[in-house]
């Protein structure tokens, strides 16, 4: 298997690093990979990849692993792209598709960046990995230093749900409740790297995730017969998925894979009640300022400072993009719209952004006509807090009142 | 595209029955769909399937709607099947195999079913439809009844865990929690019928969740070239996965696809706490009786009386298999072995074939060098209340003791 990878590239300055050894930050922000694209589109064609096995892997010379043998897989990726006619007519968007990113194991799109993170991990001979958490991250971990047989340490906001407390301690690993945010968290991980000897695995703070995460841009494109949608709407908390579909499409791009140089207008969304990105982006600021009190009912949007902001939003003008905040009171009902019409189990971080599709529609930013694709980020099933239930009940199975039945 | 239907059967007498009108049971128990497999095999080659879309649709010519507008689908399908070399190590088995079914649409192997159940009701025109449910299913057809625009009535234990209450009432279905058992749930459905005018979609009392469930076997047999284990441990609820299989695997060898005619010993996993068709398997018998005061913390098998007992104990018994009941107290433990060991987000049920594995491979039913499949039929991701966490707090993060960390 020939490997393509160049070197890595600081995001911040353009350094060249060596790719041969593990990096976390340089100059206290993210690193790139880069890749001969040259070499990648004289060894491989679009045709080649149909008929490999249907996981992010048959983009395997676009990925960073130098041999297979370091691959850490649990068979992800190939996440189903669904037309939702019921939903689009809601909301009045002709063209209107969701990618089900909760069809991945521990099912969220944060298997993607994981594993590659931990592949790469496992390439370097890193034996303890650690992560800050403000959910679905933290689960996604834990599964692949599992099957990787690595030590795993994750550290989450105590008010987490409690379904991602279970799942990274059902794979072995070691769960800390932390008083403060995910912020907070990242601290105690980069202060313990040298009293605990791990690997730091936050968030755009290794090289690697990104790469995961581009693996969505790849898919959608290929899915779609090598075109793209006009309209992205991503829920954006450490920025990962956004920033690496932007650079699977420049990748694409100068493969020549791409059927039209036109790229899609990537839309940063986030809650009123955290929304850092948002409010950069209004300002015309490069730099985002932390996010006081952040508090959302989407988890995984609580994300107050982010070490990638700038190529966040970078990458959302370079596009012609937006970036916009929508109101945390109204994500559940966003969710009960989208589940209710069509099924897919939109979580409460993707339903912000039916709502922003919503409002976008509304102003005239998102023509009727155009093609939508939003991302359901992960499974509404690990959520189930987010909705008050009160069932009714039958006591006597011998005895139900029909007429009650059909009132219910 | 043509369709290879050629009838329908009654499974206890063999009765041929109009596959133009919608069935529920026949002589109250189950019915086949028959095709022409000769048809089949000269529309359609094993090379054929390659360039296909990765769900169970791919196998189409296999499946019963009639014409494709009537395919509900959330994408589901094509689910990986991982090496498990850590548990396979830990247990001694040095050939074991998981295929994952969390990796679907509602995070388990129900929607497999109700993909095609949902399909056929939209073929037949139905507009309503209503379940009984020991958990996973009814989430499942919840999703695929939204996705159809159906109305969705769902009759589930009350004490079935909040998340698969939670799933369904997502989607928009009326659920009811019932002081009772699924059986209980059932007939309440089954009561409903005249007053309601829903179709009743409970399993094996329609003809068409078994086909969905078949595709787990066509799946395998595909993925491994055309070749089976030699053991497959499947967690025994309702028994569609296990019966659906069996039918697959005589349709693949009619076929000619097979590479050899032998075929896996099929293992029916119960827990101790719900074993109807353990006890029955044992006293030779081809039906089962009501299982008394079922309890199992594994609640996808807590079915007490199945309405397929006798094909699940045909099917068995034709194979050389077995079915075997587990130490309930021991399902977490299994949980936590496997998860712990592969990262895959093994559940309740699918645990207790982890305690089928280690039991059969001890008592030298199972050997060491045989190659064994068990299916993860769900996300444990569902079912959070099995483990007690009690996990460590960090109360100020700028102050940790690396030690007591280094600890935990």
């Amino acid at each position: 298997m020939p490997h393509f990878v160049t070197h890595l590239e600081g995001a911040i300055d353009g350094a060249r690093l060596d790719p041969n050894v593990a990096h976390t930050l340089h100059k206290d922000r993210p690193i790139w990979v880069r890749y001969d694209l040259d070499a990648v589109r004289r060894a491989v064609t679009p045709a080649d990849l149909q008929s490999r096995p249907p996981t992010l892997w048959r983009y395997r010379e676009l990925l960073p692993p130098k041999d297979d043998a370091s691959i850490v897989s649990l068979g992800e990726g190939m996440t189903t792209i669904l037309r939702c006619p019921r939903l689009g007519q809601a909301i009045g968007l002709d063209n209107l598709w969701i990618k089900d990113e909760s069809q991945l194991p521990t099912g969220s799109f944060k298997s993607r960046g994981q594993t590659v993170a931990i592949s790469m991990c496992k390439q370097f001979g890193v034996k303890r990995v650690a992560i800050p958490t403000a959910g679905n991250a933290g689960g996604a971990m834990a599964a692949y230093a599992a099957r990787a047989g690595m030590e795993a340490y994750v550290f989450m906001p105590a008010d987490t749900p409690v379904i991602n407390q279970f799942e990274a301690a059902l794979c072995g690993a070691k769960v800390f409740l932390v008083d403060g945010l995910i912020n907070d968290c990242g601290k105690i991980v980069r202060a313990g790297t040298a009293a605990m000897q791990w690997f730091d695995i936050s968030t755009l703070k290794e090289p690697y995730r990104i790469e995961g995460k581009k693996t969505m841009g790849l898919e959608l494109a290929e899915q779609s017969g090598w075109t793209l949608p006009d309209v992205i709407l991503y829920p954006t908390g450490g920025g990962t998925g956004l920033v690496g579909m932007w650079k699977a499409f420049a990748e694409l791009r100068e493969l020549g894979w791409l059927k039209s140089d036109k790229l899609p207008r990537m839309v940063s969304v986030q809650s009123d009640g955290c929304a850092p990105i948002v409010r950069a982006f209004e300002s015309g600021s490069r730099f985002a300022n932390l996010f006081p009190n952040a508090k959302t009912i989407a988890s995984g949007l609580r994300v107050p400072v982010a070490v990638g902001d700038f190529i966040i939003l970078d990458a959302i003008r370079e596009s012609g993009g937006t970036a916009i905040a929508v109101e945390d009171g109204k994500i559940t009902e966003w969710m009960q719209l989208a589940c209710g019409a069509e099924g897919i189990a939109v979580c409460p971080e993707s339903a912000a952004c039916v709502g922003a599709a919503i409002k976008l529609k509304e102003s005239g930013w998102i023509r009727p006509d155009e093609k939508v694709l939003l991302f359901n980020c992960g499974a509404a099933q690990k959520y189930p807090h987010t909705l008050k239930l009160d069932l009714p009940r039958i006591a006597d199975p011998a005895k139900v009142d029909w007429d009650w039945v059909s009132r219910a």
